[in-house]
């Protein structure tokens, strides 16, 4: 279980809904920012990974709607790497409303690794180190 | 376990990323359309649920992602509504990409009811009626 | 100037914004749907045309909004292609609230094409000719 | 014309499209998150606005595309307010890929003030006293 990474992220107008909250579709995309993050304060980015010709797919997102979250919320996403198998990678996520002070979602995403033709690899020794690494031992990349 | 209705759905190029698949976000707007058929299948609208002072949030979504999902592939998704408690609908998912052919995504997502003061509610009998319908007994809204 | 392309599309709830109505950035994934029923009103995809190598990105975009389009409202967006260049098409849009029966936004797209190595290209007499079509003569693609 | 606010924003990869750039509707949620800014810039937020009853819908929005932008980029947006009249405003933006270093985007958007009963208001003294703010005499919001 890795060390967390906590992002910071303003919720966008466009993000909410007529119910007056953020859509519950666009927290896969803070997921998403905080797998950048996450990445980038063990010194590497998810776009280098892909310039090597990995892809790190999500294969089963699951997500559990807690407290309120609206237009201009500060929330913070926790984020960590939960499980690492052969082929594969689980990253856990808690949301925190800054604004509110309320713990308001959790989930997770199981991610598989592939590569230029499309298939399931074996997470290669140089990737895996980078998923291995300490964050307080790497310089977060901005 | 209710009757299943199917929506059909042409895959927007903007819900697309580089990978040049459909973005695992975007599963989760074409639920929501289909959840909005479902209630059209049995003669209602979400909206006019709105209507009444009735929400129905998402608490919960769970998606698994198999086969590949592209720019305007039309995808068919089958719903049903797995599970209707005093307070609570968990409503399933069934994703076929219709251009490969492929069963590609299946996904549940649970919903409690809440009134005007934001606060859960027993489904009352009016919703309850609305939400054991045959399909076949009534016309579809369009 | 061609003939005019109808595309129904219903308002998601996901694209409303907690002021009640659509969000304006979603109007352009509108507009996108709508250049691809422009496509299949003459005999091919958009796809089909990325296939042979070209592509038509969006290069500047204007849209003015009038009435209200909220979720669950069923508008029909009209899109004709204005003027055709050398390297150019720009296409205008008219969208039509068919729930409120207010005409409600238009606008226009400009597009250049590019072929593979992304450097504009002058479009090749094929694909003016799909562009020149008329789509009484053509079944449209389903 | 107003003092130009600076909004970095990393680009997601949610926010790309199939060809490998970020599709042209989202740059209309990078723009608004420049509005936010701009806002906190001058010690008040645009949530306070609308909890003081105020609204200020965009009623029409045009952008030119130039350069790329690309997952992971980071981008500046530059904003400022070019006119504001009795009951409008326009916004001027102009984005910069500050990874590759290019100009890349320009726009506009043009929005009005409407009350609570959703009528176009004449700015009362109060919100232009917000908006002539000179950001260097307020403390930024965070």
């Amino acid at each position: 279980m890795s060390i967390r990474t906590k992002e910071r992220i303003r919720v966008r107008y466009g993000e909410t809904d007529q119910m007056g909250h953020a859509y519950y579709g666009n927290y896969l995309l803070w997921f998403e920012q905080a797998r950048g993050a996450w990445c980038r304060d063990r010194g590497f980015t998810y776009k280098s990974l892909e310039e090597l010709g990995y892809k790190l797919p999500v294969v089963e997102v699951w997500s559990k709607y807690r407290g309120e979250v609206k237009y201009d919320d500060l929330i913070e996403v926790e984020i960590w790497a939960e499980e690492i198998r052969r082929a594969a990678i689980q990253f856990r996520y808690e949301i925190t409303n800054l604004t509110t002070g309320q713990k308001t979602t959790e989930g997770y995403t199981w991610h598989v690794l592939i590569g230029s033709e499309s298939k399931a690899l074996s997470i290669p020794p140089e990737v895996r180190e980078w998923m291995d690494r300490n964050p307080d031992e790497f310089e977060t990349l901005r």
